[in-house]
Formats: C-alpha cells, sequence, structure tokens
C-alpha cells in the first residue's frame, strides 16, 4: 500500500466492523485521518470504555455497565410482566417502539442443537428461576418469527405451563405498510388464522 | 435506551465514520460486544496509534508516519516523474492499479476560491519548489475530472509551463465496462475528440 503499517492496521482493524469491507475501511481511515482526528480519538476512548465496562445484567442477561441493569432496577416499570428475547438488538428494537413497559429477559440466541446451543447455552435456567422468585404475572415470548424462534417459544412455553402466570405469543399477520401481493404465504396463512371481528373494535 | 451512557457514546461516537448512522452504528455495537470484543480492543488501539502518530510526508503531503513517507524514500521508484493527485485516497486507487511507478505529490484538494481553498491552501508553493529542485522529467496531473479538478490541472499547467519538464493530463474517455447508451455526453465528446488511429497499435 505504501501507506506504512499503522494506516494498514487501522485499515485492517476497522474490518471488524460488521458491513465494512476493505473499501469502506480506507475510506473511514483516510476520512478519519484527514478530517476527523478527534472524532478518531473519540471513537479509541469509546472502544476501549465499552470492551472493559460492559457486562451482562445480572437479572436479565442484557449488555450492563452495572451488575444489575437500569431497566432491572427501574421501579416505574410494571413488574409484572416479563418479555423473552434473543439479543439485545431485539430488546432495543422493542424499546425504540415505547409501547411495551415491563422488564425483559435476554436469552443468548435461539434454540438450535445444530449449532450447539441447547437450553444451557441460551441460559434458560436463569429464566426459569427468575421467573418462579418473582412475582410474574404475564410472560411474553418475543422470540423471532423464524424456526428457532418458534421451537424456542415453544420450548418455554411447554417448560413454564405449569406456573400460573400467563404466557403470550408476539402476534404474527402483515406488517404495516406491506403489500398483500408480495407477502409471503406463511404469513398469509398466520394473517387469516389469526383475523379478528372488526366491529367490536378488538 | 436504558442501556447506559457507555454503549450510547459509544453508538454516538461510531457516527463520526462515514456512511454510518444511527442504525448502523446500533448493530456495530451490538456486534463488537457480543461478539468481538477483542476486535473492538484492537480497533481502539489502531485508532489511537494511527491519530497520534499519522502526520504529512514533508516532501509529497501524502499521509505518513515518518518525516519523508516510505515512497519518496524508495529508490525503486522512478525519480523522473511526478503524479500529482488530489488526495490519499486517489493516491491510493492508483497505486492499487500497479501501473504507475513514479512520485506523487498529494494537493489537499482541488482549487475552489468559493470554498477558500486557494493556491496556498491546497499546497501549490510546494509543489512548485518540490518541481524545481529535483530533475523532473514530466509532471502527470491526475487530479479529478471534475471542473475544480479541470481548473487546478489547468492553473498547475500555467504554472510549471515555463519548466523544462513535460506536463500531461490523464486520458479522458469511456470507462473500461461501461456502456455507450448510458455514457454521459462530456465523457462521448472527450472519446471522440481524443480518438485513435487502431491498426499502428497506438
Amino acid at each position: 500500500m505504501g501507506f506504512g503499517p499503522v494506516i494498514d492496521e487501522l485499515i485492517d482493524a476497522l474490518r471488524v466492523l460488521p458491513g465494512v469491507g476493505q473499501k469502506s475501511a480506507q475510506r473511514m481511515t483516510l476520512h478519519l485521518l484527514e478530517r476527523n482526528r478527534s472524532g478518531a480519538q473519540r471513537l479509541a476512548f469509546a472502544l476501549e470504555a465499552a470492551a472493559e465496562k460492559i457486562g451482562h445484567c445480572h437479572s436479565c442477561q442484557n449488555l450492563s455497565e452495572q451488575d444489575i441493569c437500569s431497566m432491572c432496577q427501574d421501579t416505574a416499570r410494571d413488574m409484572d410482566t416479563i418479555c423473552i428475547v434473543e439479543s439485545p438488538s431485539d430488546l432495543m428494537a422493542i424499546e425504540q417502539s415505547h409501547h411495551f413497559n415491563g422488564r425483559y429477559f435476554v436469552l443468548k440466541g435461539s434454540l438450535s442443537p445444530l449449532d450447539g446451543r441447547g437450553p444451557n447455552e441460551i441460559g434458560i435456567p436463569k429464566l426459569v428461576s427468575r421467573v418462579n422468585e418473582s412475582g410474574i404475572k404475564e410472560i411474553i415470548l418475543a422470540t423471532n418469527p423464524t424456526i428457532e424462534g418458534e421451537a424456542t417459544a415453544h420450548y418455554i412455553a411447554e417448560l413454564l405451563g405449569s406456573n400460573e402466570c400467563l404466557i403470550t405469543r408476539l402476534a404474527h399477520g402483515l406488517s404495516m405498510g406491506s403489500e398483500l401481493g408480495y407477502v409471503d404465504g406463511g404469513t398469509l396463512n398466520h394473517a387469516f388464522s389469526g383475523r379478528k371481528p372488526v366491529l367490536n373494535n378488538e
């Protein structure tokens, strides 16, 4: 390259970011060095701080700086409802929709025995003890609508079915803004079988 | 967000990268924290090292760790030819095409008086002294084929015209792999006026 080892190493290191290939990494490197050195330093500190300080919440397994994350500590949240998701990014998406105000439990992925992810690997025992300890009234299964996600939801529902709390699953159906002509058959089937009467506002 | 200040700061800091918005920054943050902490640390060190150590070559103005960059020191390169580009990324593109083996001079952009970039701002005086000092035989103007790039090339050609060296400009014409039906008029005009006889292999 002729730019020397320091720049080459930065280009290489940027490729750890998802979606960043050789060309984007070069463009980012030159942008930072030519136009935004303070931004590069800020990013370096932020990365170091995050890699060092961020662990998992002991209660919900979400990424957190503290032993118990701020969402688990927040008394303004509904203590009776727990929403089970597959990953912190799913939690983030739900939080950004501002609809749900209960607690979460973040699994470490979905059940996938072929990939070596059984109940212990994704943290099911912790979920069970969490549900048994606290007086939860509703468990919302918000795993992904994929084969693994469905299997995980089913497994958890079976496992916790003896508890007295209500176990629900997020509704399947048409996405907002989608066009019927482009919707896949599985989704249409779900939309038909889950259809609701219109006039009684349910 | 509920992820705490350390994660929020990392998401914000990642947005200094060109082409990275809020959603990509979130995805990068969660990817690094969940799957690649060592990659995050490596990136932090690389950024810090680069922001600290990288300056500009005193001879060609390219980004460099040393006072004189490795390309300017490399005696295997052709001393007689100098290629003038607008930015380090242009130099990188030329280097990656493995055709040119002379020296470079990297301007700090193109002339654009309305944006406050005159000859002094982009380093023309340094270019003039560099050309006068060394026995350069050919100056290749490789500024971009834009209005500013053409103006910059024209300005440099006028300025250095009294020297005895040859001054050339990169050829304008059709891009490899392009389709005539989609080529713009300006490029077609250049391709016609720069047409070459076929049989004498020139």
